[in-house]
């Protein structure tokens, strides 16, 4: 069977070949207002431009103004079925063999973006955000770190999965400075707590799951319709203060210690 | 100095006399987009009406579409002066010595609802929720709960605000169903956790602030500007599941045990 190809041209080693197609936001230009896009090799499609040109022509995105939208929410609350279509609809757009966009010049030039000259930003609109403690050697990591060699991993953690919820507002896109945190650290012996800019800055390599269409408040997600709400993966820089961390965290967890910013990247992997 | 007075009724025993003028958001049928509103007596001012009325003459809202918002995000955002003026502006309006709505028929028939018709709703979008552990009686009671009468309080509450991040998206208008968690208790011995519905569904009453304009991210709010961030402050009722908490919440706090609702008043008193 042949490989699929794109008539866009794609580097050998791009991470954004035509059997990829991850989803993000993008401003063209500083002042232009934000819009969804897919990555394919060293190019942004602009997916506003292809709504508009009427190319998503199936049941359920045909008519949808998700792709109007200054992020994905719309895009994924239809869920699945829309999902499948819109990877359909344009991983055959990019194929080698489909002429409607190929060859199409006004609007390749309209719809075809070069990555090096777009402003990436937060893809979606989050509003909550839980960040799970689900590696065993991470675990046993930070339990020794904070609570001595001696059973670094809680009993509980081998039974259900331990998280916490962030600050959704204080997450930002790959590449954003974030200011290094002030805050109280652990005193030492009679002395008051050491106030100050923290010492003990942290960062953790995590992947972060973009869920779809939500549920009702009480009614469970089944675990085997899981894949039906998780849209896809990004990377996530979950920034720590460890030094503050290790002074507020008992009873209630972290908070100041890790509210002060979170990374993604840009780009939606789809699964 | 006589006492202000509104030409609409108000009952000596009501919560929404002339000085108070809470704001919520409702609906004035099942079948209406909601609108922002005040309470007065037994009434709710629709803003909406009000709005397109062009009575908010002053600098700032003369011309606003804030109250045309099914939330008060939009009025939230504009800060204190905002508030302030809308504030002046709805007291005035609602005075016994004020005729452009006392002896404005048709729109006082348009605007003012009686309160047992209209079905309130969560009047903001809520971005990010945080609870502070913040009375020492409180503090003392979990702590004897959940570790014992020894040191129930730890040493860092007496230093700095000790707080979780809860779950925005759980946030329900009071009267709201709330249905009973299931989920994971403490083992007892070697037995395996027991799950099932929660034993230990408890309740607590607290005090909830509503901030209004947000700060950049890195920019701490100065403590003496406290009160531009401060919209009003509504009444919350915690929910907790203290046998799923009681198991989970070491070392990241709780977070099934309070996920699965919370409720709050529909009438944000203003400070």
């Amino acid at each position: 069977m042949a490989v699929l190809q794109s008539f866009v041209e794609v580097k050998p080693d791009s991470h954004f070949p035509i059997q990829n197609l991850p989803y993000g936001v993008f401003k063209p230009d500083p002042t232009s207002s934000p819009r969804p896009g897919i990555a394919i090799g060293d190019y942004v499609l602009d997916l506003s431009e292809i709504a508009k040109a009427g190319l998503f022509n199936g049941p359920t995105l045909s008519g949808s103004d998700c792709f109007l939208q200054p992020n994905l929410n719309k895009f994924l609350a239809l869920g699945r079925p829309a999902w499948k279509e819109a990877r359909a609809t344009l991983q055959k757009l990019l194929s080698s063999s489909e002429a409607a966009l190929r060859d199409n010049a006004s609007l390749r030039q309209k719809s075809l973006v070069s990555m090096d000259k777009v402003e990436m930003v937060v893809p979606i609109a989050i509003g909550d955000y839980t960040d799970f403690f689900s590696s065993m050697h991470h675990a046993k990591n930070c339990g020794t770190i904070f609570r001595g060699p001696q059973n670094p991993v809680p009993a509980n953690w081998f039974h259900l999965p331990i998280a916490y919820h962030g600050r959704a507002s204080s997450i930002v896109i790959s590449g954003t400075d974030i200011v290094r945190p002030r805050g109280q650290g652990v005193p030492s012996g009679n002395s008051p707590p050491p106030f100050g800019p923290s010492q003990k800055l942290d960062f953790e390599l995590e992947m972060a799951a973009v869920v779809g269409p939500g549920n009702e408040l009480g009614k469970p997600v089944d675990v085997n319709e899981a894949a039906d709400h998780i849209f896809g993966v990004v990377l996530m820089n979950d920034w720590s203060a460890r030094d503050i961390q290790a002074w507020e965290y008992v009873p209630l967890g972290p908070f100041l210690g890790k509210s002060f910013g979170t990374t993604i990247s840009p780009w939606i992997v789809t699964l």
